[in-house]
């Protein structure tokens, strides 16, 4: 497939929303030991069921590693595509081109990445495998890419509401470890460049704790146009109320690229969730990545869901708020099929199921 | 995709005639240094001149090893596609999947492959990536799979004319190293089953020295129902001629599936090629593969061309025979472009273009 020298926006193309129509979804299969306790064992059986899950809904492709083909096609249904890429972990949404459109034109924006801030505060080394994904998923599909050398992204730190808005979060696309030589103009710039946006929204920090240095995807989603959804917290005592106060905010008193104001619905968090001694044991405690220390509190959030056609796909935790959240997502998602999937295994890695998924929007105005 | 337990007969399908529309074909990047000379970049050249010949009339996917990724995307033009999949060679006629069809369905046939001969007089060890790549192809075409385990075979030992005969040699299907413990009327019947065929036409021996065991595509082909093509030798004095000529005379006295005299045309064979000093000392002498030494007669032969939509491919030799071999596959297959390329790089491998292709037949009647 093609490598072009445009961008996007030069091209006529955008981003579509997450709840706009998908050819399919792509992940990325768990096995690294110094991430996923057990060997990935844990992580791969949660994967399988939100590959499951998915393909209710859609064609889905899982990405894994030669040695892990075998043990992927024989846990994963027939229904599931399995292919093999080689990755350094199973993050997709990060890694994994972010696709644009241009009517029936699908095309895939392949971000520099650098495991979530290289060697100042990446998580792992070396990402080599990852970078590579973008343009093997590219080519899978048949798209032509636009590679940003020298910009670097995750698709975890963006949501779009597709009709020329961004949400980003000040603490990730300022951070040291990504693109600290430019400004928060030339950051902009290359966001409209490559998303087709025109109005950036800047929220002030992620999820607390948030390993990412706080992606948006973990804190904030648009649901349709003009409506939103934002990780919320109502004890004052913990540090989270400030960062969903403050983003709350920020969303209240913006306008998107419409001109509209937000409607903003909120998703109380669980109750906090930390590491417990057997977890930690479980994970090969290796230097050079982020190590999983007995009483860590996770970024756990139901923000962290994935809309698919006609469904939402959105993590539980075994927790009170678990209801609550599903009645929310049915409100905010109406006409959609919410099903949740237990989700501490994912979360234990660092992430959750939007983290996990890759859309490949449809052509098609 | 789907295993299957059953078999192509029992379901209603059938091996096309590689002369009917595909949708598109595979094959496999060469690199192992103990069988391409000089790390494989020469082979690299030859393999990416017929990729891009291929891509002139069909889609083509050539798949490569994690490691020679980058390089197989830079040395391939755009609109090849490049996928990753561990193989232990490059000879997807071989392991890849042998596909069927039954009206729009298109299913692959997943045979034991053990690099020719496995532990008796295999050509390199270990073969398990290159048994996995049927599987892993099925998957990318989203194919259902029919796996035959217990029965060894390669695309390359069968051709078919798609309306119910398959032509084979005794010297590859009656060897020692692949089913030691099947009679003739088992592998018959296993032939049947698995290719939708109902006549099996037996030759003797393929080209002299061929070291798949007298591989069938290397000697014979169809054009069409009713026309084949027979490598031919006028060189009495020549091992060759011999192997040819009861060849022809099997082929005379035969009928095909529907009871029809066959039509064979001779493609007169170059004047035999042997390795140079320099291309073997090109090559890494490693015990447990086929050694690559001066003076060896190779295999060279036009039949082993491959048909695309519209076009065959064919290998020369910078030998008179090329212009005479031209005219040939002009004159039996009337309406395409016949393409000849320079071969010698694939040949020194040990086969030639028909063995590093596979197609994909068109679903449709």
């Amino acid at each position: 497939m093609k490598l072009l020298q445009t961008t996007p926006r030069a091209d006529g193309f955008r981003m579509p929303g997450e709840f706009e129509p998908h050819r399919g979804t792509y992940m990325i299969w768990p096995q690294r030991p110094d991430n996923w306790r057990l060997g990935g064992k844990p992580a791969q059986r949660v994967f399988a069921k939100v590959a499951t899950a998915i393909a209710e809904f859609e064609p889905i492709t899982v990405c894994v590693n030669a040695d892990q083909y075998a043990n992927a096609r024989a846990m994963l249904p027939e229904k599931v595509r399995v292919v093999e890429m080689s990755n350094n972990d199973a993050w997709v949404r990060d890694c994994g081109p972010t696709f644009v459109k241009n009517g029936d034109t699908v095309r895939g924006v392949d971000w520099d990445f650098n495991a979530w801030g290289g060697l100042v505060d990446g998580l792992y080394f070396p990402w080599d495998k990852d970078d590579a994904m973008a343009e093997k998923i590219c080519e899978l599909e048949n798209a032509d890419r636009y590679r940003t050398e020298g910009f670097v992204l995750e698709g975890g730190s963006i949501h779009t509401d597709g009709e020329g808005t961004v949400v980003v979060t000040e603490e990730c696309l300022l951070s040291d470890g990504r693109n600290p030589d430019l400004k928060r103009s030339e950051i902009e710039a290359h966001l409209r460049d490559y998303l087709g946006v025109e109005k950036i929204i800047w929220l002030k920090r992620g999820i607390y704790l948030d390993e990412t240095n706080g992606h948006v995807d973990n804190i904030f989603s648009f649901s349709a146009p003009g409506e939103c959804l934002l990780a919320w917290c109502e004890d004052k005592s913990d540090p989270q109320y400030e960062i969903s106060a403050e983003n709350l905010a920020i969303l209240e008193n913006t306008t998107d690229a419409k001109g509209r104001k937000l409607k903003v619905r909120k998703l109380r968090l669980p109750s906090p969730i930390t590491i417990t001694k057997e977890e930690s044991e479980g994970v090969d405690a290796i230097a050079g990545t982020l190590p999983r220390k007995e009483g860590d509190r996770l970024a756990a959030s139901y923000v962290n869901f994935y809309v698919v056609n006609g469904g939402v796909i959105f993590p539980t935790f075994c927790d009170p708020a678990d209801e609550e959240a599903r009645k929310t997502l049915e409100e905010a998602f109406p006409g959609r099929r919410v099903v949740g999937i237990y989700a501490r295994e994912i979360l234990l890695g660092g992430g959750n199921i939007h983290c996990i998924t890759q859309q490949v929007p449809k052509g098609g105005a």
